[in-house]
């Protein structure tokens, strides 16, 4: 069928009952309808929507040789330069459509189930492994234009770097039976963004210290197979109205944590399973982390400069542009937006094909990129309180606007360049954007996107060709 | 009658009816039994039943020569270095009993009524100033033992340095009438935390540029008075569940405009008016800043004792207190409130009675202490999120651990030295301290307590005494 | 006569007899032989003859259709992107053979030379500008591989805001005398590197708040004017030993205060004078800006790369890199390269041709970039004193390693992976680079290269186009 | 004899001939005469000075119930909170006549063998301990008022966390003989300031990961003992001049490796050796750290005050006091300048008496201001830098102003508020106090003082009592 439309997405979810629990309460009826998940499900669904659109076609979709429909461009093996640059417009006008708040827009699985099988040679011929399986999973998912989501976050039961799990029932998801059906997972796994959401929850392990081969599995499954159950935290939509909430009510994602209850995995949804070196080699080798990164990179610059605009707004609004210290705090973002755009470019100005013949942004670039944004996220985020002051606080409801004392706050909560309503409304998208629930949330979510900071700049040390600079100044010391 | 019950603060309360608006409607019934104030309502109450608690009578309380009954500390005119001490423990055992959240206790108020008493011969003799209205303002208060909200900050409508408000109606609330009742006041001011929650409501002008004579005055009204009217923010209670909304539920206190709608102060109320020169001086030369400072210092150590036993049990929870960027970020939190700690003592030893016979505590290390802590609490509020990482996201609610999902929740979010719930519930803490609608305002009160923190290093750079230290380097210029 | 070779460029210099003043005293003899500055002028020198290695031809030189001489690359004038590359590798390869240290390399100021002379056209029909001066400029400084300095600060006598010159003799350089002859000029400016160094001095004026058209002009003449002094600073030249002060015995470019005392600028080397519109046009339209900026972010590239090298060097000297802290500061440096390389890169990729056909490099990117390096700058040098610790500081004399106390050291200054002699002779190189009196110079150099951090982010917020970026907010909140 | 004169003190130290080994040469003659030395021992000789001033005597020197002599306070054991105070004032006062920057003033010694002989009783009755001999050492200290430095860092070879030393020959001291005349020790250790300019040398070792009980020693020995020596970095002396180099004119300390060729250590000379256990019980239980602390912190509250006075002049030099930027720099150093006083002083006030009856500064706030002190001075030095910009740079030497060039500089050098030779000479101090080589070892000195600041981190962490904090949090969850 090629690529979904809205509708057709929240139809198939609807009918698939996911097993999600809500407030101590499993969802019923239609999850399109219920108030934590309308406003997300819209959302994406109008996502899906563009691809439809006729004018946008283009810029959306692709086809395949021996295929008529069209996919979309998410799922699209770049084998060019240009094929590179078409899936980041892509990206971006997906990424700009929802400002960049959308963390796991259908776009980020869809890039990693291509790039996934676009490296499932590199299981070839190991023992427990089926790159076949990759394949077929990724023209599933191309035809019927799927939508994923991946955990691989464990308990954090204790985080010393010497834990090992000894407890007599699985905490942390693990292989607890194999028979000729497939493998048997007992346990958890935290943190799925948009779990139950989603057509099929992608799962596979990270590889860390101490890890026991049980825990070793890569496979896919839809989101309403037997046993698996989606357990949601708080929900941080501020309520319906999008004068008070405009973001928290459109983009609040909902976090879950992914219960396996003894969940049968059929073989042919098994990707590989107690390798432990295949798996890392999979993981590093593949093509996963440039293109994961060349995804979330392009939408954390639209939401840059979707931080930009509310910034500047503000400082309109409030007329503090003046101010030196004022400035600074604005070049600050303004320089983020630039580095991590340059970055972005150069990792395709340098992308290199691989093997599999695939165009591989490059890494370094990108590396560099994920590590700095989660540093300056937080700070825009401060920025924004920073210049906001106490007008952050002071913010009235819809309801106020619409009552009889609303002359008073015309009068009160005017500014010179916007009227009272028009002022709070801007004030009150910047609170939602960095002091709701739902605005720290996302500071926490891009702290933490690829994982823990002091991890990254380690891994960008280790990975660094550092060989030449050191070499040069050897020759420059031996010269006399 | 001395020292008041929180019943009777409550009783006292719900009668006056104050105009208060919320979301739209004003608000009818006991004050004490809304949704949106109950908590704090309740926890005001519980400081003023210390003040009657028998065991704690010595601590709370003293006595004046010609009364009988005792009266509360905070309202005690220090003559002694021992009677400050006494002025602190007395407001730290208050802070301790709400962990420094409740940002107006009524101690901050009584502080500031009790240092304009205390300097009313400032305004002895000069125009339109009545100094004898801020003894009776005292008297009035100590014997009640009243409840006040104060309000400074003007509307932010243009925050250009030279801005000057040009609008057929006021907007920054103005003399628009003097007559033989008194002044009438039209206009607003922002911000005025628990406002409408407080028997009075304490009215004075801070100096600034091109400030008109109209703006300036100084008053003490009941929060009832006619056309006074309080309209509340949005509010951050999450919710009547200890569990998951564990300071909210009790802590949030409410901001409110303050609109004066050709409000009547009857001139027995009015301490200046119309006199820019005076009201200066009164700010500038009273104890106000120093007794202010004092308590605010005073309650946000013990906050900073809450934080560090918080982090540090998030610490043990997940087990990470080995690695080196913990260590190094708890001993940030410790060096912070030993800081704060030895600073706030240095301004009781170096403390010296003023010209009306007030032991005022030293004013140079308050001022080094409260530019310091804007700066040091979001760090704070900053490092509970980085050590809680991804366990601050994913807190499943208190039904949920009343539902049959619960075996669930007990085996995936236990940790090493806690059982699911209670780590949950520690974790939904540290959220509500930092992350919630109510944490991230904690963390702007705390940055915008004594006004802008640019301003703030300026005044401390001005006011610091350098002469000596620029003296010593001429000296040794001059040696040769 | 085309390009120069070093020897050409030091005879010549040496014939001039610059009236250069050091230490007290006016340099006579040969200024290549004298101690200050003999290790700047042979690198300098060496430069020059890289130009005529046959091997690096094609990579230094450039033909222009009417002449036969090869030309040096970094005059230049691009006229495509491939262009602009090719400038780049030129003045990269000249920066990798000075490691980035030498701040003004030749190529700076050739630079200037061909981006002022390709706008000339800016001062066309203006009053008192003659921009066939400029063009006559180029030819000659093109066709005699010139060499310039050039200087714009003004004497340090005030700083505020608000200050005018009131002097009854000039401070600031002024005109004091126009006749048939040229412009007569009285005063100082600061700060010229190399002063006294070079063929020529550029001078032009920053346009700046209250300036006085009497000190408003352009116009470059030979060092050794009649009338021109240069008065150096202290030498920061530790001595002729390569072992013990390895960069500020080649790189120690001195700075010269550039006194004119009653120096006579004949017309035909006047560019404008007394225009203040048009010499602000000319600085902001012309492409001086981008072109300055491509060339210094070039060196600043190569400079990071060296400091990178050094400091893995030392990582693995004393075998520090297995800790996280380590590797997070190491980490910083890299991506303060990759940063700064993305963004040069960036700017050859959105350059267009200007109006006169020149092709600019972008000068956002260049902004950015140029914006950022003051920061990381001192922050790469604090790391190196970081990482070294102790070893940054006890660092014996090659006299000493060629003493009896040989063994001694040899024995116990050894390290893991290197010999006494060398690990001394590393940590020398490392202390030379960022504490001895030439490596904090180059600290402060590079901090305030293009003048004050705080105006530099005033200026990229002011440029930078943010109009998009507002729309895009405004038509969010307008969805509803 | 008691107090020593200056006179006296160099006389003894000329008659000693240490071997000092200086730029590759033994140093031969009086060594207070030697231009590498003659700055830091005539100010160390003026320090003397102050004891025998007959104005000073009671503010410099106590009396011993037995004994006719005064003697230096910083040797005198504190018993009452008033004679911590009077320690305090006196080594205040040493500090002031050099301004905190002799990091190793004789009082620091005095202090650290008060300590130890004051917690001499740890030692008692263990094996290889002799704590008799401390109280010699002190006896003999004291009359003699000797001065010493001591070492306790060991070679840089490898800083891995896992590193064991395997070489044939000691590389770190180590006892290779024990006889009936004492220790023999082979090796060396790093860093000894002023080594070869004291009259003892006092070695112990600082407890570690792998010690071996072969590198586990404490002695105190003359300078000149046999096989003693002293390996002297490079000087730092920038010259005679005090106008080109006020500080490091003067208070240039020199550090040295000190190298034991087969040193024989006479057994009343050793306080410990080989037992791991004591040696670590004794740094951690005596006073050492407190006394130490308290020593150090004196001092580098009255550098502060330099600092302060330094860039206050500064600002007025150039009239930049308007700035926010620069006061928020300027508040900077106030406010570290009031934490560290604030918290010396607690220090102070919650000093107890320990065990051995001697009244020990507490050690909790004195750890906070010696883990902020490497943070926030190397940011003083930046901010110096900061403000001063380009006029840190372009400083001529005193023999300019002795030139006929003078004129030019008067003119153009001169400052609003300042003349020419004046505000040069200020800069000049600025530029010796961050910038030069002197300036940057300053730097490192205070960053490295007590260790690695990582590790000061951890132990204020580990050391810190943060139990009732958690208590209280567990308290407030419990509470339902």
């Amino acid at each position: 069928m090629g690529v979904t439309s809205g509708k057709g997405f929240l139809d198939r979810l609807n009918k698939m009952k996911n097993e999600v629990w809500f407030d101590g309460e499993r969802v019923n009826g239609n999850i399109s309808e219920h108030l934590a998940f309308k406003g997300i499900l819209k959302a994406k669904a109008s996502l899906y929507d563009l691809q439809i659109d006729s004018d946008l076609k283009d810029e959306m979709t692709f086809f395949l040789p021996e295929e008529k429909e069209p996919f979309g461009i998410s799922y699209m093996q770049p084998k060019t330069k240009d094929d590179l640059q078409k899936r980041r417009k892509m990206m971006q006008a997906w990424a700009r459509n929802t400002h960049g708040l959308m963390g796991r827009s259908p776009d980020y699985m869809n890039t990693v189930v291509m790039s996934f099988a676009s490296s499932a040679s590199i299981l070839n011929g190991r023992d427990n492994c089926f790159p076949d399986h990759l394949h077929a999973l990724y023209k599933r998912a191309l035809k019927q234009d799927l939508s994923f989501t991946h955990t691989f976050i464990t308990p954090q039961v204790n985080r010393s770097q010497v834990y090992m799990e000894f407890s007599d029932e699985p905490i942390s998801a693990k292989i607890v039976e194999k028979n000729n059906t497939g493998l048997v997972i007992k346990g958890a796994r935290l943190l799925a963004t948009q779990g139950g959401l989603t057509d099929e929850v992608l799962v596979f392990s990270a590889p860390r210290l101490f890890i026991d081969s049980s825990e070793v599995f890569a496979f896919s499954i839809p989101s309403n197979t037997k046993g698996l159950k989606f357990i949601c935290r708080e929900s941080f939509v501020g309520g319906e109205s999008f004068f008070n909430h405009p973001l928290s009510s459109q983009y609040e994602e909902m976090d879950s944590i992914v219960v396996f209850d003894n969940v049968m995995v059929p073989w042919d949804r098994v990707f590989y399973y107690e390798n432990v070196d295949a798996a890392a080699d999979f993981l590093l080798q593949s093509s996963f982390y440039s293109f994961a990164y060349h995804q979330v990179i392009t939408r954390q610059i639209v939401k840059t400069e979707f931080i930009l605009g509310v910034t500047e707004l503000i400082v309109k609004a409030i007329n503090v542009g003046e101010y030196q210290h004022i400035q600074d705090k604005l070049s600050e973002i303004i320089i983020g937006l630039e580095t991590m755009r340059a970055l972005l470019e150069k990792s395709e100005n340098d992308a290199v094909a691989d093997v599999f013949g695939i165009m591989r942004p490059s890494l370094i670039s990108l590396q560099a990129a994920s590590t700095i944004y989660p540093k300056i996220y937080p700070r825009f985020s401060e920025i924004i309180q920073l210049i906001g002051a106490s007008g952050m606080i002071l913010l009235p409801t819809e309801k106020a606007f619409q009552s009889e004392i609303r002359p008073d706050l015309d009068q009160y909560l005017q500014s010179d360049s916007m009227n009272a309503k028009d002022r709070v409304k801007l004030f009150r998208l910047a609170w939602d954007l960095t002091m709701s629930s739902f605005g720290t949330r996302q500071t926490q979510y891009e702290r933490y996107f690829f994982g823990d900071p002091v991890k990254l700049s380690s891994n960008l040390y280790s990975n660094y060709p550092k060989d030449f600079y050191v070499e040069e100044v050897r020759k420059f010391l031996n010269q006399q």
